[in-house]
């Protein structure tokens, strides 16, 4: 009998490294996760990286075709390195060419995770099949990954896809990216925190429940907690997902003019923290996108949770050998 | 001694026909322009373009590979239908199949005229060998054509690349598609001439100069007239192109952040005719957009005026022989 093709995907990110053993079809056969040694520095966490995938080797007895990474940074393309990640601190790691000198010269290729993602969803999620696709992940931050005609979109210097960083007011709120009127400085988590602080701060009475599950704590509010509060018809909290749904919608009127996609996917924290945000979001589309722009066009969340960057990560070994992405 | 390549290359608009000769390498070697018969309906209008290519073979001794055509309006992918275009005031005209059959059965191809002239500039203009393009025409409306990856990218439902459309503002302004806050909706021709007139009658002192080249008649006071004044140094007027510039920065920022291009190029009546708008956008996306989306971008006008579209209406068809769009 033929065993599938299996790859090694790797999701790097700042508080978790997760390691998986992939079959072609998205099957997680094997897979570890650990906290990140951020504070051993870029080679500590390549030594990290190494030992969880001969462990999977070992469990597994198989031998993948190539390790596929993606990682919360910025990638430089053709080379692996990873320029910038805030998260891990990393500035200028030639992150594919330690992993190929420490295991044996493995076929190694790094992606941003986002853009995993969004491979993730388009290989084995909502996104099969789909040759015109936007990925929108809104948590903390807000980033994208962009599909047209058939293939995912890198831009000059590998850095096409930053939608949380579209403007969305003309002199809008400062964004921690150094710009201004970002979608990202309305409807990112961050944001949404913000924002209910200062809605609480401003109106003590009407942010009492919202307070209370922060345990009384200003400072303890997060998106997370507004999305609690307004599963439980809280009305500033309401209110302030009815902002975030608006904000959003501006922001994918725009995707739905420039890009003319098939599917919007939504993932990410806030999405996925409360769901209805994604209803919310349709109806403010529909009306004021172009028609031409949605005739077929459908919104859904995303349905892979937790594993489409692991997944994603592992598809770039496959894909290197089919398509050009 | 061979003889290039050639094609037909077709630019129809509302106002006019403009119909060319040219050779694979972008010179125009025949042309003959006429005002649109639009009051003759489809059929009058494409008996004026069948007879005006005619007329150029004619006098050419050429035979065409095909002819390419960029119409002002929404073209069905694949079969070259002309959806809607409210110039022309055509609904559902099978413009390519008429010309076909009309001439032989040879090859035609249709595409929107924005896409035509990203086509133009892209092969023959400043957007030469660039993979990752942004072409945005501001006119009295507002459209755009996307290079990514080397390819000009449709969109599912061929509508890709209305960056017009794009909003910039949550709460904004009503625009002409039936949206709202649209780059369109402050920055295209007639929202130039709109916010004039406010302007104007809102502090006549202010708008006198303007008024004056207006021949005193606020209705007729129009984008190339606010352009006129702001060369002249008329205060009011150069506020407006401030404007003007910070809208089209917003929008910009934005589509660098999300496709990551090389080069944007930009025409259009509103800035050819004001060309200091290039510099004040210029300024405006610096430190607006993010660092590595702008690491080798540059900004510039286009360099292929009144035949951009002509030249990549008939580009078409050499593309369709050579490589995918």
């Amino acid at each position: 009998m033929n065993r599938p093709r299996c790859a090694i995907g790797v999701d790097l990110g700042g508080t978790k490294v997760d390691i998986g053993l992939i079959e072609e079809y998205g099957k997680i056969t094997h897979r570890i996760q650990s906290p990140t040694e951020v504070e051993a520095g870029p080679e500590g966490v390549i030594a990290q990286i190494v030992s969880g995938i001969r462990q999977l080797q070992n469990q597994s007895g198989l031998v993948p075709e190539g390790i596929g990474i993606g990682v919360a940074g910025q990638i430089e393309s053709g080379t692996g390195n990873v320029f910038f990640s805030p998260n891990l601190k990393w500035v200028n790691v030639p992150l594919a060419s330690s992993i190929r000198a420490q295991l044996n010269g493995i076929e190694t290729l790094v992606t941003n995770d986002v853009r995993a993602a969004t491979l993730g969803e388009w290989l084995y999620g909502n996104g099969k099949g789909c040759q015109d696709l936007i990925c929108l992940y809104v948590g903390t931050g807000i980033g994208g990954g962009i599909v047209t005609g058939g293939r995912l979109i890198t831009g000059v210097s590998n850095s096409a896809g930053e939608l949380g960083h579209v403007p969305i007011q003309r002199e809008g709120l400062a964004c921690t990216c150094g710009g201004y009127g970002c979608l990202e400085a309305y409807a990112g988590g961050w944001a949404i925190a913000r924002r209910a602080r200062e809605a609480i701060q401003a109106s003590p009475q009407d942010g009492e429940f919202i307070l209370k599950l922060a345990e009384g704590n200003l400072q303890s509010v997060t998106a997370k907690i507004v999305s609690e509060a307004a599963k439980q018809e809280d009305l500033l909290a309401e209110r302030l997902m009815n902002e975030t749904a608006e904000a959003l919608a501006t922001g994918i009127t725009g995707f739905i003019n420039a890009f003319n996609p098939q599917k919007i996917i939504m993932g990410g924290g806030v999405i996925h923290g409360f769901l209805p945000l994604v209803d919310l979001i349709k109806e403010r589309v529909e009306g004021r996108a172009l028609k031409v722009a949605c005739s077929v066009l459908t919104i859904e969340p995303a349905c892979i949770i937790n594993q489409g960057s692991l997944l994603g990560a592992a598809a770039q070994i496959f894909q290197s050998r089919d398509i050009k992405l």
